[in-house]
Parts: structure tokens; sequence; C-alpha cells
């Protein structure tokens, strides 16, 4: 719901970064649209919007569900957004990674203080082992999509780009879980009833193009793609439900455009961005969404945490 | 003069980005500082504060002067700046730039619409090249620094920067020529009287250092840094006069240093910036300014135009 947006808003007001807005004449010229913002979202604290929707969920726990910490699994920008939400409310957290996870993404997370469980990704299942860490160390387990108060907190991302740019023909957002989609849909249909809304995954996870076409939730096989931030397999549940109904659409790009569209920001536009956060602007220069003539296009880039040789390596190939 | 900064920044209004201001708690923790404030010059028009100073001086001249157009020495960021601001305001350009410079910064400066005349680095004097064409062609020479309405154009990023983030401790300046340097020292000396201002250029091209402690503009031999924006071999006059004044010091870092700067703001605050725009986020790191505890810091990155090659070549060396 919009006032579970407000609410998250508030929370996250002086906590969270207000992420700028930017704009390139080059790339509206390029697509032929009026023009596009861009919400940075790779400028937010631990590096992706991930920090909203956990800092809003664990800021709703009640003091007995505060005091046993909380757990989360994630290899990625969930672990470091629940680690650095937990050490902002004086909590303990535990991540569960797998064992081949990047030792820099080990390190972030233990940067901020998080315990770190490393379990072999062929033979465990986190899932599994979130539940027992729950159910043995009584520790709250954060969601990292399925959840309202996830999706509320990813939906204040839009809601600060809206309010900043006004009323919007198109906007754009990465798609893995669902979480940030969901939340984003939700604001614009209240403050931007009009604007076409579409989610971007990649070509080789198209678990929502699936799942939308069959009316139902496919699991498909582990997507083999640079945008790792939209590995999911499988759309989260809550998610799927407000996607179906705001939502007017997702596409699809491939590697090669995602690569693409990176260059394009980090030479160009000077934002250094991960490949799912590239996704959004990817979908806009591949031309997925149809004639943009004069229209004021929204993209969400979700995030900016890449390694260094794989940046390098896009860049230099 | 600030009438003279306050002038430009009224030309400059809705023309040059109102760019973001960022900061990091993981640099000022690193620094001991309360709070670092950049102000991200890289996502100004053509990638640098340069379009400040070309557009305020262009925008000034006569109907008479602006007939047979502008010419501008330079292989950087200035002749990015003077082709964009002649464009904008219907001048045409030419850029006198070396036969040996980058393909990618000739063809920035061909897509601006600005004529480009090469020359022989080894044989041929850029400044000789350019009074040539001003008398032969009539053409109105677009100086890079040694200009009072250059420097005040360039004096708007830190009248922007400082009326945003309220008085500040100490100013963090790259210089090459000193048109940064200078306006920024004449608006801050109003703005935020007490606060400390220091330049900081590249240690194999330390002209500046040379010549405030000689009192008189000591001209360097080339240097070898891959600052190339910092590259000039003596002071501005102008701006040395002001300097002189007005600014508290300045301070030379290693190209290691910056590389390790320029590797920080990428990879932790996902700002793509050129060597010189690193110059002050590597003083900063590597100590050369001081104790700052408890310090309220404002620096300046200057540009973000960086060839893809050198900068994967920082990322993974």
């Amino acid at each position: 719901l919009f006032a579970d947006i407000k609410a998250a808003a508030a929370r996250l007001e002086g906590v969270a970064n207000r992420t700028p807005v930017m704009s390139s004449r080059t790339f509206a010229g390029r697509i032929g649209a009026a023009a596009v913002y861009f919400k940075c979202e790779n400028f937010q604290r631990g590096g992706a919007f991930k920090f909203r929707g956990a800092y809003n969920h664990i800021a709703s726990l009640s003091p007995q569900e505060r005091a046993n910490g909380v757990v989360a699994a994630s290899s990625g920008n969930h672990a470091q957004g629940v680690a650095l939400a937990a050490r902002l409310l004086g909590i303990p957290a535990l991540i569960i990674m797998p064992s081949d996870a990047p030792t820099a993404k080990l390190a972030a997370t233990r940067v901020y203080g998080a315990e770190v469980s490393q379990y072999d990704r062929l033979k465990d299942r986190p899932e599994l082992l979130l539940a027992q860490f729950a159910s043995e160390r009584g520790m709250h387990p954060v969601p990292a999509f399925d959840d309202p108060l996830i999706m509320a907190g990813q939906g204040t991302a839009a809601l600060e780009l809206v309010r900043e740019t006004g009323p919007l023909h198109l906007i754009v957002v990465p798609t893995g879980g669902g979480g940030l989609l969901s939340g984003t849909a939700t604001a614009v249909r209240s403050l931007s009833p009009r604007a076409r809304i579409f989610g971007v995954e990649p070509q080789a996870g198209n678990d929502w193009v699936q799942s939308l076409a069959a009316g139902e939730r496919v699991l498909i096989d582990p997507p083999d793609t640079i945008a790792d931030g939209a590995r999911t397999r499988q759309p989260g549940a809550l998610p799927f439900t407000v996607v179906r109904e705001l939502v007017d659409g997702v596409v699809t790009v491939s590697d090669t455009e995602i690569v693409e569209a990176l260059r394009f920001l980090t030479l160009r536009m000077k934002l250094v961005v991960e490949p799912t956060g590239a996704l959004a602007a990817a979908a806009l220069l591949a031309g997925r969404l149809g004639d943009l003539a004069g229209l004021r296009v929204g993209a969400i880039i979700s995030g900016g945490n890449i390694d260094p040789d794989a940046l390098a390596g896009m860049l230099a190939p």
C-alpha cells in the first residue's frame, strides 16, 4: 500500500541517502525521449537500494524480536543492506553466504560488523540454513524481497524520484525477486497514475516473463548472466501479486546489451554501476520499450557494487 | 572579485549543471574529519568544470566578437568546454589540438561541432598558432585560465558548494593553470572567510609549489604524470596574483597516491573521475593537509573524462 511506502520513507528519513537524480541529454537524444531521469541507487548506503527495505524491515521489529538478532541469506547487496541496517540499529546480524562468494563481498559484509556463516553451494540449501538459525538461535529472518516491509522500503526510491521529477510517462526498473519492481509500482500508481511501468530482467533469467505469461510463478534453472543481482529463479509470491496487477510488463536484455549500457553510464555519465544496475538503461538503449518520442522517462539504477576486475574487463575488453 | 562570480553564476543558471555534492562516511572516517563534501564536477556538462569558465567568457563577448567565432588551444577538457559553450551560443569554434591527442578526445570535441586544427607537438607552438588564427581569421581566443571571466566562471563551482554545505574549515582544489583554484579562493573568502584553502598538484609538476616559494612564476620542464589536466608548466599570471593573496598553500601528491584515491572514488563512492579529478581526495587520504580531526572539509572533483583503457588499467593493475 502507498501508506506503507510513506511510513517507510519516514523511517528512512535522515538514515538512507536521498540519492541524486541524474539525466543525460545524450542518452535522451539517442532513444528519442524528451528526458530520462535516472534515480541513482548506486549512491545509496551499502551501494544499492537494498538498504532501504532491510532498514525498514529491521526498524519495525519489536524489542523482543531485536534481542536475538537477525539472519539473512545472500551473497549480494541484500547481505550488505541487512548488515548495515542491523549495525545502525544496534542489532546483531548473521549473514549466510556461499563459501565461494567473492572475497570482496565477504569482506564488505564483515566491515559492517555482521557475523558470516558460509555454506557449500553444492551440498547445502541456504533457505534451510536460514530456518535452522531462526529456530535454533531465535534469530529473526530478514527476507530479500517476499515481504511487505521490504517491498515498501524499496518503493521509497521511486517515491523520491517522482516527487522530484513530477509525473512521468514511463518508468523502467531492474527486477530480480520483484521487491523493487512491486514497491516502485505501488508508489508510481499513486504519484503518477498514468505512467506505464516496466520491469527488466536478463534474457538468461526470464522467470518474470515466463511467470506473467503462464499466470503463475514459474521456477527456472539457475540462470547464467552477468547481472548477478537478477539471478533469482522465481518471482517472489507477494511481489508477483502486486506486479500482475500494477505493472504493464517485463522485458529482457542480453548480457551484451547490459555491457553496452554499463559502458555508456560509466564513460558518458560518469556513474559506476553494477551489471544489474544497468538493466533499465540497457532496455531503453536496445529499444525494448517501443516508441519513446517526446516521453518523460524514469529509470532506476539499482546498485553500483561491482568487482574492479569485472569493471576493468567491461571497459577494456 | 566575488561580484564577478555572482554574475557568472547568473549567466550559467539553467545552462551549466548544478552538480551534486556527495559525501562518504567511510572517507571522512579514514581521514578523521567530521565530514567531507565532494563537489562533483565530473557530472558537469562536457565532463569537467571547464565548461563553466568557457561559457562565462564566450557569453560575455560582443556581437562583433562573436561573429568570427572563437579559437582555443587544448587537448583536454578546455577544448570540450569551449566547443560545447560555443555550440550552445551558436558561435563557430576552432580547437587547436596536438596531432597525437587521443582519438577519443578529438572525437568528443568534434561531436560538439567544433572545427579541429592539428599541430605537430615537436615542431609547432600552440600559442603561436592561436595568435595566428586570431589575427588571420579574426577569431576571438578563449584562454584556458589566465583571464578574469574564466576564473570567475570556475569560481561558481565553489559558490554552489559552500551555499549548499554552509561554512567549511578547509577546502581542497586540484590545480593546473590556477583558474579553478583562484576562482574557488575568491568565492570561499567571501562565503566562508575563515576556511583554509589549499591547492593540490602532482609531484612531478610542482610549478605552483616552486612558484609560491620563489615569489614569482617558475617555468618547469614538461611534467610526466597521469594527472593530464595538471601538466601545466607555469602558473597563470592572474591566477598567481590571486592565489598568493588568498590561498594558504599548495601541496603535492604522487601518481601512486592519485591512483589509490581514484580507486576509492570509483569502488566505494561509485564516481568515475579522471586522475586530475582525484588530486584533492589523494591529498586528503595521504595526510598532506595535517590534522583534520573534527573538520568540515570541502573538495572539488574537477572532472571525469578518462580513457576506458586507462581506467581499466588502474582498476585491475
